[in-house]
């Protein structure tokens, strides 16, 4: 099967890429062909096709379409802070690139069963004022122009696949750890700088208070979940988009498990300086009801400790996703 | 103040236009120009300045930019049948060139104020699958493009309102009768076709059963709605979308309105040669709860009688709307 990941250039897109890269198939499927797709491509794993370049330029979507991928991981995005400072932007990666890509994989779909779409959606869907506990009953309300465009990207994947032109799978990712030292446009960053911080024994301050909330996964376990996701029977659900099992962790659960993973004193090393609009979108998540994407396979990093370790693995280790 | 109406030169937009050119005003502010934008205008009430041509046009957002309108009826669009039968040109119209319009409006606006924008969305995104009682949390899922593009335009113009660049009202349509006799590219046109027959004493066949229920609404208290849904005060409600108070009427209500109405035998009259698909979508309506739109002032017809009568009112007739 022929594979295309775009933002493979970017934290998560990096980790599908090794995963695919080191499992050599997808559902028992050979790969034959796994190509990358981003603005600019760093080194690539042996043997992959780079695409190189804007995705909505018509040479590049000319590319893709020659390609006819079987099987689309789309993670190129423009992400949340980024988007916000910049809504025409938004809406020409977010939104217009991202249909064309779907008009394209579908144009060019040459199997029995169409091509299969994993969507990188985002709980950014949900909102800032959120109830008690996230449901599937929970109207989804984006708090920004990024949980706004892909809202209306999973709405229109989910009618690829009602008229049988694609078979989507949005998944509807939390704040991902850890990103690496580096500007991402990302309001969410500082989840991923406090992981940084305390496994370098470094003071690291904080936008939100100790008892703020999140849902937390690793780049490896969200890595891992795309990639299932690809594969998972999806049943009748027309919406065909899912939020992930999260840990749902305060920031001092956090700080707890990094200062017995890696024995510092995270209380003394962690200030807080909370910001309440930081804190009224990032620090108030509730339990989310994640039974349905359980159901379907999917999984969260099993505890704290787990998380921060599988977060902050070595790129080039070979171990758990 | 300055008032556009986009597909004015259609059947909801004809009776906006002239419910506005009769008031002069709107929520107690002058009308001092009144635009009718669409592809083709018919004759218009005297003083309305006419904007004809491709509403995506450069030139034709030239001319909206220069207008620069404090208020905006957008009922523009390809309708379901038409556009699940191109769903690029449903891409085109209902998608990209209402996000043009969006961003023109926007972007042109002059006062104290963001122009509103009164948006025509429709029952259509709610899905075929519906629950006992449809709520403000029934999950949406569209079951057509039409409705799938409706949706993502009724979420992207909340968040045009959130960023504060347009005050967006979204009002969900339900089937409107009476559409003149003509092809429309709506399935839900035998709803119409039922009323014209019965009060012209001809017999009529409909795609669905007499048990099936809908959710039914005048083109002229539909146009009321429309006008009054530019002033109403919307609170915080994020999504600022709402369905109609509507009246939840089977076909065999609606032909007991219409042999008491014209003095007609409706049951020898109608023949019922129900399609599975027609029924899965227009024939299942539950009812609706519509407490939060019948606060913000918005009404239904009244009853079946009532619906009929204004339903099949001369076009001239200036009474009730």
């Amino acid at each position: 099967m022929r594979v295309l990941v775009t933002g493979a250039g970017g934290f998560i897109g990096a980790h599908v890429l090794a995963l695919l890269h080191r499992q050599g198939q997808v559902g028992g499927r050979r790969i034959d062909v796994l190509a990358a797709a981003d603005q600019r491509l760093g080194t690539l794993p042996a043997g992959v096709v780079a695409l190189e370049g804007d995705l909505g330029s018509d040479e590049l979507l000319a590319r893709i379409a020659a390609l006819a991928p079987d099987l689309c991981f789309h993670l190129a995005a423009v992400p949340g802070g980024a988007a916000e400072a910049d809504p025409a932007l938004s809406r020409r990666v977010n939104l217009d690139t991202t249909l064309d890509l779907f008009d394209t994989l579908a144009a060019a779909g040459t199997g029995h069963a169409p091509p299969v779409v994993v969507y990188a959606s985002t709980i950014a869907v949900y909102g800032s004022a959120l109830p008690e506990l996230v449901t599937p009953q929970t109207p989804l309300r984006p708090p920004l122009i990024y949980g706004a465009h892909k809202l209306a990207c999973e709405v229109l994947l989910a009618d690829f696949s009602r008229r049988g032109r694609l078979d989507g799978r949005s998944l509807r990712l939390p704040g991902i750890v850890a990103r690496p030292h580096a500007p991402s446009g990302l309001v969410s960053a500082f989840m991923s700088e406090l992981l940084h911080a305390l496994a370098a024994g470094e003071p690291v301050t904080l936008p939100v208070g100790p008892e703020a909330t999140a849902w937390w996964m690793s780049a490896r376990r969200c890595a891992w979940n795309l990639v299932h996701a690809a594969t998972m029977p999806v049943g009748d659900d027309p919406a065909r988009a899912w939020p992930l099992p999260v840990l749902h962790l305060s920031m001092a659960d956090v700080v707890q498990a990094l200062s017995a993973e890696f024995g510092v004193d995270g209380h003394a090393l962690v200030r807080h300086a909370p910001q309440p609009d930081v804190e009224a979108v990032f620090g108030r998540y509730p339990p989310l009801d994640d039974r349905i994407p359980r159901a379907l396979g999917l999984r969260d990093d099993g505890d704290a400790r787990a998380l921060v370790r599988r977060a902050l693995a070595p790129a080039g280790d070979t171990g758990d996703f």
